[in-house]
């Protein structure tokens, strides 16, 4: 199985890009790194790594529009699509411009049958495992049509990924049906008939880290927040412990003796080692990260897609929506 | 300044009610406890305390609809509410049903000139101090216009916190004008031309710890979504680390020398030390709270409202409305 790396997006590519496809490629991955060949082989040189390289002359800068994919053939991101759309590779991998990582998979790949929009998912650490979250950004606006796609993409997502019997919660601000947005009144019964039992009923923000079920719909707009809040909050209070660490000389002793503990915390919490959310709903395997990423983040995006690639993840997407419509 | 507090209201109430009521007293709130007077002065003795009861035969249960407010006049959220209305008290605080609450606001008090509905303000903590949010559940679906006086009495409400300054933002998923769903496309305009120099502009979920701005505004069902992950993550956060820190002899032997730094962060995080969230456009000054407040966050709710009373909340959130509309 190879995997296209567009090695031209994120902040810092294509230094960090290379660097964690190097990691990647030496615990088994096959990488293909799609962008500028001469870029690619002087980062690939420091490492002394010899990957292949499908050389593309151009890519999508952050600040540009995500638009610019429809005109520009010749970008790194268009490329790896079309590579996955001939099969050449078998899933694509992106830190770049999110947007314009969607807009080329919507243009080349196409949309799954049976799937309005597609949607981004994302893994919240939780009491119980994980939590699968989608949408976590790709549709700032949805219908309540979409919420029951990502519910059922989110099931087989959740099924590729091991879990047991999943179960859907629909995010909201109170227990009982009737409470939330016009959206989520919408949804509820929606949800209900499509998904039967697998159906939890709504669940509120708490119960995200909670683990009260393994996969929770909402929004692309309240989703990206959520994301980002957790994030945020992560860094804050780990900033606050360690300053708390440092703030007498008892304390300072108590953290040379815990500070494995706490090493264990913190990457519990750290979003690198998710690595990339997978973009859901479009004919091929598609995973969306950080344009902030490292090294690691990157490895781990590879190893994600590789290890859900061949969990089948997207015949289990496709079969889950058939499923759907019978 | 006397303050009512519902002393029927909450999961515990009105033991845990009472014994928050009991402590605040002996910090100089001078309380009124509007409920049943039998059961109030039970609890009272227990703690040998005599503070004044106004009997209210009745009160809202967790359970029921808020709309039962309307044919229940003698509902100790609604008594309260009309002691307020009458100048007997300065101030309202209930742990009780919040939609409840809301409704009897409504009902008694009325709106504030300039406002079409009332908000909840949320504090979250944050890397430069605190970060006000609204609306922190009040309102699921809102017009535009809703988040425009948001800011205002957010803004309002922080300069009678003692914040020099402060700028409101705009929660959204994009830094950039344009980004975000379409009620923030449509508020982002609105905001600029209401608060000029005051708005900052988006900001995003991160931003709300980090403390970009001091006031954020947002739709209701996003700011509850935001204000329960974070309490669930704080929560989840500090149960690992718990484990964490008992997981090896080593590392028990540190936690007990960075114990009380710990407890310093713990506090830092804990929903309790806020007490309650002030309702924001209402005609008069009412605070709610949890429903599953402890006897600390029922003192700390009573001790925040007589500070905000005293610094003239309300005159400054009706200057402030009363500027929006010259």
């Amino acid at each position: 199985m190879k995997i296209a790396l567009d090695a031209m997006g994120g902040d810092r590519a294509p230094q960090v890009v290379v660097a964690g496809a190097v990691a990647a490629a030496r615990e088994g991955v096959e990488v293909l790194l799609v962008g500028d060949e001469a870029q690619v082989r002087a980062e690939l040189a420091r490492w002394g790594a010899d990957l292949p390289v499908w050389h593309a002359p151009d890519h999508i800068r952050m600040e540009e529009a995500a638009t610019e994919v429809r005109r520009r053939p010749q970008a790194s991101v268009r490329v790896a699509m079309e590579l996955l759309k001939r099969g050449e590779v078998q899933a694509v991998v992106s830190m770049g411009h999110s947007g314009a990582t969607l807009a080329a998979a919507l243009l080349v790949l196409g949309r799954l049958k049976g799937v309005e929009r597609p949607a981004l998912l994302v893994e919240f650490p939780s009491l119980r495992g994980r939590t699968f979250l989608l949408d976590g950004g790709a549709n700032a606006d949805c219908r309540p049509s979409f919420l029951v796609q990502f519910a059922v993409m989110g099931l087989a997502y959740a099924e590729a990924s091991g879990v047991p019997n999943p179960k859907v919660g629909l995010l909201s601000i109170g227990e009982e049906e009737g409470k939330g947005n016009a959206l989520v009144q919408e949804a509820y019964p929606l949800l209900e008939a499509a998904l039967g039992e697998r159906f939890f009923g709504n669940v509120e923000g708490r119960d995200i880290f909670l683990g009260t079920t393994e996969v929770v719909v909402t929004d692309g707009f309240t989703g990206n927040v959520a994301l980002k809040l957790a994030e945020g909050e992560a860094k804050v209070l780990l900033t606050w412990i360690k300053e708390a660490l440092a703030s007498s000389f008892r304390a300072r002793l108590g953290a040379l003796l815990v500070r494995e503990a706490f090493a264990r915390v913190k990457a519990r919490v750290d979003p690198a080692q998710y690595g990339a959310m997978p973009l859901l709903g479009v004919e091929g395997a598609v995973f969306i990260g950080h344009g902030s990423a490292d090294a690691l983040a990157v490895k781990n995006a590879l190893l994600r897609a590789k290890a859900l690639v061949g969990a089948g993840l997207l015949q289990r997407v496709r079969e889950r929506l058939l499923s759907l419509h019978v």
